[in-house]
């Protein structure tokens, strides 16, 4: 699969160090904001010196009309800012399919992303690890099996983390829980991420629990993600409908128990 | 919901609690091995003397011929011996259904457990509480999500348990791992039953625990079990089975995804 | 060592339960509210029928002015009511030793307690367990070792429990933390109690946790505690107290160090 | 504080940025093998080159006889190899304090930095970090407070860590358990580095865990380790002695009760 690349910031730069580590994925090319770097490798600064895969930075400004003509990508993934998708509308007339994991989007750009979704396949996701749409998925399933239990979120980011993770009020929302309430957050030291769903009966308790390494999990999730948009035409998903899809294809129900 | 149980050691015990004290069910009576109590309110031995549901004691040799019929029950749920299973082969012929949570059975017995789903529906399951079967489906559905991930099987007991736990050498069977490997027992002081599955991925790590507060929990398990084979005529089923069927009602996938 | 009990409700019978089951106490009497049961052996309602340590129950009313002479014990373990630290002021006559776990005394049954510890060794202590001591103290000590460390408190109880703990409380008072900002409640189900206190430094976390499995949690402390005074003539104590003596009689610190 | 750091591997890569980060430390000069590099700035190279703090690299084999003369610093920290020592015995001479983090040396090394204690104060751990000898005093401590614990040792680590942990198996050792049964080790992913002493006493669990973040957590542990030694002539230390003494001096024990 190839891949191009909008944002190198902190995320951007370990999502880029996970395609590139990826024996399917290809990093073609990485566009960000920045003029420095231009046309340099990738690889390079990540310190893969001698393993370059052909990817080079592109200045947004410097972007040519015919950029993603020249440059082909079968998804691109962004990491940008929110405004970075109004550079990539031409790729929909490609055919590219769109990856976004950009976390506070207005609506304009909502109605825009939906807008490329016609001619596309886009997904967009502010909370796309692989682990979160887990828990997403798994707790709300549990909580209608054992609709009698009490359930908590309880989520641990580092000291400067200001609110409530948004994962967290994420998953506090699809359970209908209040999260002024439910979702308890613990800010300390340099803990990079931790989201644990607490499920409480009155004999067990359940627990579902992600625990973030670094931010290159990022990089996974968007790199799932594109592969599942495989072989779609147009569309809008999110990322918590393919962790669902997955749940689905994955339960093998014997026959005589539907 | 009328229940009839068989056992009343430790876990029956705790299971007859958590029968009387669900709304919905009512415990009709007990089948116990020892002549004490013959006869008298299960409810009143444990501390609800103002309350009783009508339940009794009935020795196991002292069982008329016409027990079930003349004690109608929807329900039989037997934790008492692997043995217990002979004594309720004519409840079958009533229709009457059959939730047996006995943890080692010979294949005899099971055995004749299929024979009497060929008359009535049967579910047998050695570890009946909601939340290991949680475990054990959201943990192979995972599996087939990240196959990548490593995955290990933490199980912590107290002091006196001998041997792996039952539960986390049946998870560890389902995933396909070696549980001299990967099943990890802790025995120390008097935990009641602690498992926790562990998916390791390069930037992420993802948990699914369970912990054991009493063994009612068994209970809420076998009357979640017996409240799902409501409106079954015959068929033998497992709690896993049960769970696997709760998980695709509860998906909810959109259609476009499918 | 022979102890004399007051309370026998839900704490007290688990208290008595682990007087019982020491090899080196005897539990010798119970003084309770109620008239049932008078004279009865504990042990024997407790289920150690064969078992009987002499241990007799009495009603608090009926207490004979010369109950404690009559009827010594070396300490006595008070789990009764804010109210029943009167009914045993002859004992410090005696050089009884008083072990009060009572939860929430007004001022006034304070000054009373310290004036029963002039005439013989005292300690109150809401907070008996060893866990919870402990994590009072060890926290206490890593505080001071990493003064930069955020701190958080975590608590974890049933559904039922109003406010926050006041384990959790003493915890944050001990530390300095501002409870509404920093002690995080978690309620759901049934869970027994679990305290946590997480220190957070920028590339690490440090977590000390304490997980009750039964109320009995309490009659080890205060038999640990009971233990403690012995020897000792009066003065008043806390858990706390006893807990740091214990951390300094076994730090064993080479001399070259101090 | 002047640091003078051997070894810039990926441990000492980010010890320095430790150093570098921490604002009463300075780092001088950091001694490496690899001639690449040689005397241009280290903050250059770990991202801050706005904020040089003088520091610069020598080749290990280009020191000059009067190196630490000519470049004096309060301490050195090695984060090299087993036969780094062997290069700053001279220091030594200057009364330039030694913090070695260094895992495995022979009993010739050991032996060498011993001689070299007399001299000046040497410290020396394997484990360096605060939370794990944190975690070796306070489960030190506690195992003599509750001898009848049962006492278990979890760690987890990433993949392709071979070998159960250095650091389990010290905490281990000390705790007189026996490696073999009772350090368990997990093997998933990418876990950085955790480890948990548990606890099970009949009625309660006691635990007490260290997450490492990143390996910056070394270099916090030997910044601390280098200020304890502070104001010491000679003397040979480990990491343990440090943190025993910094429990000694936090107790506050009450006259009364010594």
């Amino acid at each position: 699969m190839k891949v191009g690349l909008f944002g190198f910031g902190r995320a951007g730069h370990d999502v880029a160090e996970e395609i590139i580590n990826d024996p399917d994925c290809t990093l073609v090319w990485v566009v960000r904001k920045s003029q420095e770097k231009n046309h340099k490798f990738a690889s390079d600064f990540l310190g893969h010196p001698n393993d370059p895969q052909g990817e080079f930075f592109c200045m947004e400004e410097a972007m040519d009309p015919d950029f993603f003509k020249k440059n082909p990508v079968d998804a691109i993934i962004d990491f940008s800012s929110p405004q970075g998708l109004y550079e990539y509308a031409r790729a929909a007339d490609e055919g590219i399919h769109i990856v976004s994991a950009i976390s506070h989007y207005e609506d304009r750009e909502i109605a825009f992303l939906k807008e490329l979704s016609k001619k596309t396949a886009v997904l967009h996701s502010a909370n796309i690890t692989l682990g979160i749409n887990f828990l997403l998925v798994a707790s709300q399933i549990l909580q209608q099996i054992v609709p009698n239990a009490d359930i908590e979120v309880i989520e641990e980011h580092f000291r400067e983390k200001k609110g409530k993770s948004g994962s967290a009020l994420k998953i506090a929302q699809k359970l209908g829980l209040d999260p002024v309430e439910h979702v308890n957050s613990i800010r300390v030291g340099g803990i990079v991420g931790k989201h644990e769903v607490v499920f409480g009966l009155p004999n067990q308790t359940i627990r579902i629990a992600h625990d973030a390494i670094s931010r290159k999990a990022f990089g996974a999730g968007a790199l799932f993600a594109a592969r599942a948009l495989k072989g779609k035409k147009t569309g809008f998903f999110t990322m918590e409908e393919i962790m669902r899809k997955a749940f689905f294809k994955n339960i093998h129900v014997n026959a005589i128990l539907t």
